[in-house]
């Protein structure tokens, strides 16, 4: 019972929300290991990342993976979204809560930035 | 003489901003097409969007890609960089400035995502 908690900053644009969201649904619809994947954001859209944990844990899951849908390594993937796991992680001291490696720490992002630049 | 302009979002956090221009520097490095790969920023950090262009041409670009390393279509790539980019498209008509499809229009975004979950 493996879920996933993929996480966005969150934005007072809610067509941006929901692209998150709509990702995340694509996501859900695709071949893939966990239990239930759902979107969250770190702040001006709900569910809050905290929120989405428990919600993830309440449908079954045993072990949540939390995947921040950033482009750097700043404060937010450093330092925000690893407070908001320790809070949930502290509730639940018998659930096994990871936090996967941001989307821009992959090299395949560069192989995607070229294929859009030659359309 | 086609150049590369990759556009972020520009941060306070200097280190951030290096990440984007590390980023675009390993992409100078992999096999490619552009005569030249630039980052710029909409704000916070230089070279400005319109001055990177204005470089990329000064170095000799008859065409210019702008890409957006963005992961929504809000307000910055809707509206922002293609009112940056009319500036200079305005001050040179002869250069052929087209703006790609921003990052996270990929569906190859999702399976990215789900290889950092996988860990």
């Amino acid at each position: 019972m493996k879920s996933l908690l993929v996480v966005a900053h969150g934005s007072r644009r809610a067509q941006s929300n929901d692209e998150v969201r709509q990702l995340v649904d694509k996501m859900s619809g695709m071949p893939h290991e966990f239990t239930e994947i759902k979107a969250a954001f770190l702040e001006l859209a709900e569910p809050l990342i905290p929120g989405g944990i428990r919600e993830l844990i309440a449908n079954g899951a045993r072990e949540v993976v939390v995947l921040p849908y950033f482009l750097s390594a700043g404060r937010h993937v450093v330092e925000d979204i690893p407070a908001d796991v320790k809070v949930v992680q502290d509730e639940k001291p018998d659930i096994k809560i990871t936090i996967a490696s941001y989307l821009g720490a992959s090299d395949e992002v560069m192989d995607i930035l070229f294929k859009q630049a030659n359309g």
